[in-house]
């Protein structure tokens, strides 16, 4: 049924990559796939433990600093580190290591359905002990702070004295790389440890930033189901159990490791994890995986896509929802970073991933994380008026490029700071929640507000020229064309922007005048203001070449060369690893998707026509060099009708980190991708859109494919949508009666009745 | 006859600006204004002392780094210090400080006909003991490696022991701001002390520096002209010279400091300066005036420009000229740096500032120091192949935008790499060189290869477009403004590169067929080539707006709002230390003369009423944030007949430095500024040109002025210009006869004749 991902690889990178693919996490807490007992001395690792949003701040170093570059950033560190439990074997304390001694079995799994990974290892010391080991770990959804880990020992021809360690170390360092522009450079140091103490049998830590001064504890117990001889010790840095027992029989060791931080749990982070603890006493593993199955199920219940006939990709679109699942953070201090809680690729800051590739994926499944990555970005509004006014705006919220703590963390500008669509884009999702969930309360509460202050950037950094609205020196999302004047997607989505701005304003007068009318008060908004944004909207220039009959990526994209492919060997691909930026920028050359985007996210703006001779066009010179890209490709590509490309495309996203197809899976998974996988299914091949009409479907099937389905959480309804070779199904599964649309016509769905449609 | 600066000033700012004003050099060797005796404990000072060129290597920092960043950058270092000379009065060894006890009298003079700098103090100790100190020192003109210092020491109410301690330091910091991009921002230790000695009377230090493993050593002799106890010792990274003697009469000590490295003196540098210093035991500083003044005498015949009844900008323009011929490189390893050797502005780099702004001076006034700075940019040809090579290009050769030893050290690219255009601006000086000096030989050793590499630079990186060569994605010379296409300046500079990349090949294979063949089989050049550079000239796109019937700056610049001056306070300027680059290049507003700039260069490109309506327009635009702005402009003005705005703009750079207008002369003389005075006086009020039709001049004379003179060096001859109320006078004053053009009208200077023609 393909709820397992199984890969028993040793080799150096395939052990690398499996670290990011068997990380574990929450949204809170996550943990890479590292094996307890540490490794050869000769392999690397990425060994991590990291809180979501728990960062320090660094400075940033510039050969030249202008005005407004930004002093500092926000990093996220890797935590404390309880992974760690080494076995010794016999009078000689033969350590269990992978490197020496014999492997005589060996098993991988990591378990989407019940949400935990295990490791069984069948294993022969080099003196010709051998024992059985299985390790399962988890990382609870249902206890956000507590990652457990499981032993079983078992004797296969060794019985005997089995000395168990097992730290939890608050000495750690992060990965860096001073070579790759996509890792972190330097700073590997920035925790120290400031506590570590025993209370009732539990052994704590309290590491703190060099910087930033957050704090983090771990508290860890340990339970044997063995009679031994324990020993607990707290000093240099780190908590060591050690247990010492005869083995003549399995014996399991469970460790239960409970992450606080004061981002959430106040400052006495050490006692809420000893009381955190105490709940644990009685709760057995088992009992741990049996919730975990309960919170997954219910999940999969309403997430899970389903494609028959094909493991690989079935694997593939698992995989990236779970993954999804694990990276989302649930307050108001976290987001989704770029690689999620599985790397620090990116230094685990949060760009407009979040809201363009992963936030439909949870407005459609599990729209009470959708409105959570919704607040994050609310609670950083303030920062985001201090940013436009630091930028020399008189009014308006620029939104950071990338962050954690919600300041502008991009120091290089052209492919950062200048992307000023992101205000666009968290405007967007704003706008597709109340298309989605038609809540009122929140858009007087949070939206309105969001609308307003990036409406007001646009008004303020565009002007009119010849009649028509310009926007000026922005980047566009494709990173290989920076600082152009009118960049299509900018504009469209300033313009939209703009629109729902004043169209929330008139939403909002009828719903709740006085509210309303508080709200205009505490933002000076008047009407002759609102006014100013649908004017600019409606003379929003929307670049359009009438030769080609395309919409031109910005003013002047189309009057460049064309980037010599022909002449580019495949090894100078990504392109931003062997070209200076500015020779990139020289040419028509596209990272990823970006006119080709704006398409897909406002569909309405332009002709049927337009929209398939752009595709045709930027496809023609697209690198795909940004794992965003084929996704939307892909889409794109299914509505116009060309299935043959909307499948490749999609299979380019569904297994890229399984396959590490852009090399650099070691680093951290590329979440934003993972959301395209299903966006590629449900925006893509099924047509989903969410408009102002409504919810609508428009499915179609790969070639290949025998039957696909899906579910859609909308407006408080569960739907089902299954999809074969001939015919579409849609069934309400839970809630009221709704209508929507299915190839433009009105359906209606009942509850307990299916609607069966032929495929167009 | 204002042959003097004059400055007395002992407050802070006064000082420390005058250490930038009083500096000495002479090319290779330059020594601020410091005071010898040092200053008060709470007084910031920056003690320099600089050799052309004579660098470190440091790692730049990038918060993210891309590919083709520079890794390193040259950075001028301070140098040993042998500035300091400390006088202690009686038994009680009351030190000469100027913090303490009173001044009587005090006077500061820089004499630029004679080139030495005085200091006179008359001053009480704080018992009560009068002396009086003339301090004279120079940095000799002919003997490059010497800087000298004469102490006069004269009873005034007090008789009775004095010690003076002389140092020379090799404990030696560079100067560092981390709050302007203007000012280097960290490493300030870069050298140490590898040895020191004494020998034969003559103490030496040999600094390194940290990772460039460049040496420099001082070596200094002291010469006292009474009978005292005197000692030379070494240690703690110094050499101390301490003489003792009872002062009953007038005492003069005579320091002679020899400066040698081994970027010019081979590695045995210290038994270099031991023996240079050998030659000075039998000359005295008054043979050293001696030989200065003969120099400077030379020097002001053919350089000096006279201004009647003007003693302010008399004072200006001479200063400047004194400056500039004090900071030129005269080897191949040096250039002149952004701020000569006068301070530690842009970190010692050389920037076009060198080919547009001063080498026209020393093209005029001393042809072989223009010949110099070309073979400077010569000997960094190959640099120049490798960094196009390294950006991505298959062909031609990229100056740096900032250097000392060929490499770019730009960290900005946007304001600096991007400014492609400094690869024609080299080329523009060499075919400058060739229209002044018509020296065939050089254009076949040096000169073609430079215009053949740069044009190739336009070839490989332009493009046609609808029939015109188009060249994207460039900087001009107005930093306001960054990547763009079609920069006008560039594209008319690189059309000029172009065009006399083929015309050289014309002129070499008439000249010297073999020379030429063997030139082209050296790089590969065919005729075929030639033809692409001329069809790329010819085709060359040259933006003009037909409405406003200007040339715009580049493709979209009219497109954009203009900057609000209206609403942006004073003290917002300059723009660049106040706003985020991304919202100053968003709008019509330039830092500098770019299209003026390139209307200057090449006037015959547009016609006399689209260069006024130009300068109309970008005026308005301008905020000359940059000194390499009003002498542009001034120099415009005079050409469209606005005398009075033409004068306004002369006056704002004759006293830049003097009168510390942009408020940062403390970090060094803004070269580029003071070779504009003269351009703005030769080029401006006077209208001289050097065209392929050759020498010219259409004069006019400023309201304020009676009259002013100038010399011009062409091809062998000295030729006098004169220039009053009513009349222009030409005489030959050396060489043959010569033809030239006066407003138009062609003339014939005899030796010993004078032309004379009414102002038009």
């Amino acid at each position: 049924m393909t709820w397992k991902i199984s890969n028993s690889e040793l080799s150096q990178q395939d052990l690398l990559n499996m670290e990011s693919i068997f990380a574990l996490g929450n949204g809170y807490l996550g943990v890479r796939g590292n094996f307890e007992e540490g490794y050869g001395a000769d392999m690397t690792s990425i060994r991590g433990t990291y809180l979501n949003a728990f960062h320090d701040v660094i400075e940033i170093p510039y050969g030249e600093k202008l005005f407004a570059f930004p002093d500092t950033q926000q990093k996220l560190v890797n935590n404390i580190d309880a992974q760690t439990i080494l076995i010794y074997l016999g009078d000689e304390e033969e350590p269990f290591r992978l490197d020496q001694g014999t492997i005589t079995a060996h098993e991988r799994n990591l378990h989407m359905d019940k949400g935990y990974a295990e490791r069984m290892v069948q294993w022969r010391s080099p003196a010709g002990k051998e024992i059985k080991l299985t390790f399962r770990r988890l990382v609870s959804f249902t206890r956000r702070e507590l990652f457990a880990i499981h032993v079983r020992m078992e004797p296969v021809n060794y019985n005997g004295p089995v000395r168990v360690v097992s730290t939890v170390n608050g000495k750690v360092t992060n990965y860096t790389n001073a070579n790759d522009p996509r890792v972190g450079a330097g700073h590997a140091e920035r925790m120290t440890v400031v506590d570590t103490g025993i209370q009732g049998g539990i052994g704590y830590i309290v590491d703190e930033t060099m910087a930033s001064k957050l704090r983090a504890a771990c508290a860890a117990q340990h339970n044997l189901d063995v009679d031994a001889d324990v020993q607990l010790e707290d000093g240099a840095g780190q908590i060591t159990c050690t247990a010492t027992f005869s083995l003549t029989q399995p014996v399991s060791l469970t460790k239960y490791n409970i992450y606080t931080d004061n981002l959430r749990h106040g400052e006495a982070i050490v006692e809420q994890g000893l009381k955190l603890q105490e709940t644990l006493r009685s709760v057995s593993f088992e009992d741990l995986l049996a919730e975990q199955a309960k919170y997954l199920q219910d999940y999969w219940k309403s997430a899970d896509v389903i494609i028959e006939n094909d493991a690989q990709l079935q694997e593939g679109i698992r995989f990236n929802l779970f993954q999804l699942l694990q990276s989302a953070g649930r307050d108001e201090h976290s987001n989704i970073s770029a690689k999620g809680l599985s790397g620090e690729g990116y230094e685990g800051h949060y760009f407009w991933d979040t809201e363009i590739y992963m936030f439909p994926v949870f407005l459609m499944t599990q729209p009470d994380i959708a409105r959570q990555l919704l607040l994050y970005r609310y609670s950083a509004l303030d920062q985001a008026r201090a940013r436009a006014r630091e930028m020399g705006h008189k009014q308006g919220a620029l939104f950071p490029w990338r962050t954690i703590a919600g300041t502008e963390c991009s120091s290089f500008f052209p492919s950062g700071t200048a992307q000023y669509h992101i205000s666009a884009d968290i405007a967007y999702s704003y706008i597709q929640y109340y298309l989605a969930e038609q809540d009122k309360g929140f858009l007087l509460s949070y939206g309105a507000e969001v609308l307003i202050e990036t409406a007001r950037l646009w008004a303020e950094i565009g002007h009119y020229y010849n009649g028509a609205f310009h926007i000026d020196e922005v980047t566009g999302p494709d990173e290989y064309t920076c600082c152009v004047n009118n960049n299509y997607y900018t504009n469209v989505m300033a313009k939209h922007n703009l629109k729902w701005a004043a169209k929330s304003c008139a939403i909002l007068r009828d719903y709740n005048a006085a509210g309303f009318k508080a709200l205009c008060v505490r933002l000076g908004v008047t009407e002759e203001e609102m006014t100013t944004w649908s004017k600019a909207a409606d003379a929003m220039l929307l670049p359009y070449d009438e030769a080609l009959g395309i919409n031109p990526q910005d003013d002047t994209f189309l009057r460049k060369a064309v980037w010599d492919f022909d002449n580019t060997p495949k090894e100078k691909y990504p392109l931003l690893l062997h070209y200076h930026p500015l020779t990139i920028y020289r040419y028509q050359v596209c990272k990823q998707a970006d006119t080709v985007l704006a398409h897909f996210l406002l569909e309405d703006e332009q002709s049927e026509e337009t929209i398939k001779r752009s595709y045709d066009y930027y496809e023609g010179i697209t690198t795909h060099d940004s794992s965003l890209s084929s996704c939307i490709f892909s889409i794109m590509a299914s509505k116009i009708g060309n299935m043959e490309k909307a499948y490749r495309y999609f299979i380019e996203t569904a297994r890229l980190d399984l396959d590490n197809t852009h090399g650099n899976t070691k680093d951290g998974l590329h979440m934003a991708n993972m959301g395209g996988t299903w966006m590629s299914i449900v925006y893509g091949f099924a047509g989903m859109r969410l408009k102002e009409s409504g919810l609508s479907l428009t499915p179609a099937i790969p070639q290949d494919w025998q039957k696909y389905a899906f579910r859609l959480n909308f407006r408080g309804r569960l739907i089902g949508v299954s999809i074969d070779r001939e015919n579409v199904t849609l069934e309400l599964i839970e809630g009221e009666a709704i209508e929507m649309k299915l190839y433009n016509e009105e359906v209606r769905l009942e509850p307990g009745q299916m609607v069966k449609r032929s495929l167009l």
